[in-house]
């Protein structure tokens, strides 16, 4: 691909995210269903006038590691951690359910085979953290207590999926689990988020003290993306999802981190200041190319319209993805308005589901109308979400 | 390539630069020079621990748009049409002379044929815009009268370097010059010149206004970037190289843009405020990436070190190539040293050298030897001209 194909391509994405997005706001939806929107309208599905390729999949990681970043980094760690014992509940409930009822209604409903029954099961256990965190902030409630709940599970459910995945792809191809390798899995993750946040704290005090004695320009830009990509790239090698290792040095250099044990390194305010204003233009460039890529890979022209079997499948599975996420945050000692709010904010798959379905595909075990039927479901479920939470704050006011 | 191998990538570039960099900065030589040779270390000629490849290609040419976009909103046009005349002269003399030198060195000292001798001659016409700009934005002499002469000199010599591949590719391929052509392509390029800020202008009056009305975050660095993008599609599509896309649309939203015959469309301090500093970043995360990207396609493996004709030719050529591109500048009415300083300035032949001889290597003229001699000539220009640079200012200060 020539670069001047590509320049072409990126920018129908940024104005196509941006054009839908703002029409979808003014009719009082979030822009972030218009941005997914956008994706589907440009993408394979309607206009193909961009289909996903390498530098646009690359830059759309960046952006939902970027996102992840600046969710961390305006998360206060002590709300969170207070919230974990809720936000374990919600994501155990919103994980497990979903995996027995997509794998029972596939099974004994729809006749399909124990690994294809597994793997919607674990489809449906997905929580798209970027879509979450993204609807929780346009309409202003990420620090609410809901806010908190939710994004502590959803982080959760990216690791227990994160487990699942190995475990079920390795089962698709052995036909057996290993346990120890589940457990050596489990084990890496935990260093990792033990760790990673004191590491990060301690390089962002050596780039804050190369800051006092620098005088090139570009010190903050190149050195905290770098700081990002790092841990993003530790996170992978450690095998949890790269955009933890982002929301991991996010939390670790947001203005609210504290170390455990009473131990401290002094945050400079001064200086994370200077890092959330140079990096949120950086943020908000790349962050619409990660909900367009969503839209874009959500290919609809393969879905079999007059298929019975597809209509039945893709709505029955729908009912169970949405029904079962509130599981969990039903059980959670909240006012019941919070708890709706945080059921509804678990249930969109996104990108996420997208990754179970596309190694079920891939390993050669989701196909045909099954496939389709798994991308309808994360279709609806990641475009109404959004949708109702908007609704449901409008009808019952901002309860506290 | 899965995406966390490009994280990794993208990671040693931006940590490679950086370092560098700084590393050379401390050891008194222009940090520019410390980004292309840490992308000589760490690509093929060296650790090959990063190859060239699309995702990366592509964020360099955004990088050096978005540079040129930085040169233009700080490009004061009124002073840059002052100086035309002179960086008309200068840039004429320093296209004409190294081509006619470097085709008359290759042609009869090296007894090449007429198409080789051709293409060795428009390799040697070419300047590097971007490392020039870079390197006088290093010593911070970019708005003295010898940067103003500079950048109208190169922007010209960019442009007439297209006009000279046009004809040398289609001479390759068909053994004619078709003077329509010729002409037509120089209609484009003007046409693109002279209503393309007018319209940028206009554009982002546009993005002014919507930007009091709007306030979902991230208007101004999607819309802003858009914009260039726009602007570089633009350009390329008019024939023009795109980084002078970026130029024209940094030119129009600088605060000192003004149109021709009085017309005046209100520029925006404040706006104009708003852009240059959440733009800043965005450039500065993005234009590394460019001067690394150089660095890795200097790929010195190639290169015979045992063979004569190799040393002959590439040290000729290097003589060639420095002298020629004074013949300009000692020609305008500047003190002598300012005319030394843009003489100097015009010899890196950087990423457009490489587009010369790349074109020339893809047609098949330029082959083995030939090659990697006008590689190195390209690597000896670019890597020693920012730091006669720094070094003449040094001695003789800063003459205004």
């Amino acid at each position: 691909m020539e670069p001047h194909t590509f320049l072409l391509q990126l920018l129908i994405i940024l104005v196509a995210a941006r054009v839908v997005g703002e029409l979808v706001a003014t009719l009082g939806a979030p822009s972030v269903i218009g941005e997914l929107l956008a994706g589907i309208i440009i993408g394979p599905s309607l206009l193909a006038w961009v289909e996903p390729n390498e530098p646009i999949r690359v830059l759309a990681e960046i952006g939902v590691i970027l996102l992840l970043f600046e969710v961390g980094l305006e998360t206060d760690m002590g709300k969170l951690l207070n919230v974990g014992r809720k936000a374990t509940m919600v994501a155990l409930g919103g994980f497990i359910t979903p995996f027995l009822f997509g794998y029972g209604v596939t099974y004994f409903l729809f006749q399909q085979s124990m690994l294809v029954s597994l793997f919607v099961g674990g489809t449906l256990t997905a929580t798209s953290i970027g879509i979450t965190v993204r609807t929780l902030t346009d309409v202003h409630r990420q620090n609410s207590p809901e806010g908190q709940i939710t994004l502590g599970a959803a982080v959760l459910d990216d690791l227990f999926g994160v487990i699942l995945l190995a475990i079920l792809y390795e089962f698709s191809m052995t036909g057996e689990i290993n346990w120890i390798n589940t457990f050596k899995v489990l084990a890496y993750i935990s260093i990792f988020f033990l760790t990673a946040p004191v590491l990060a704290k301690l390089m962002s005090s050596v780039i804050g003290k190369l800051d006092k004695r620098i005088d090139n320009p570009g010190l903050i830009p190149v050195t905290i993306v770098s700081l990002v990509l790092f841990f993003a790239w530790l996170a992978h090698l450690f095998g949890a999802p790269e955009l933890l290792g982002g929301f991991a040095a996010g939390l670790a250099l947001s203005r609210r981190f504290f170390l455990p044990f009473g131990l401290t390194v002094k945050t400079d305010t001064a200086f994370a200041r200077k890092i959330e204003s140079q990096m949120k233009p950086i943020v908000q460039l790349f962050t619409p190319i990660f909900f367009v890529m969503i839209g874009l890979s959500l290919d609809l022209r393969q879905v079999d319209w007059g298929s019975w079997f597809f209509w039945g499948m893709s709505l029955t599975l729908a009912i169970v993805a949405i029904g079962s996420k509130f599981a969990g945050a039903l059980l959670i000692a909240e006012p019941f308005p919070r708890r709706i709010v945080v059921g509804m904010a678990m249930v969109p798959r996104g990108e996420v589901g997208l990754i179970f379905a596309g190694l079920g595909s891939a390993a050669g075990v989701i196909r045909g109308d099954m496939y389709t039927s798994l991308i309808m479901v994360i279709a609806y479920t990641t475009l109404l979400s959004p949708f109702w939470i908007k609704l449901y704050y409008r009808r019952f006011g901002r309860f506290t």
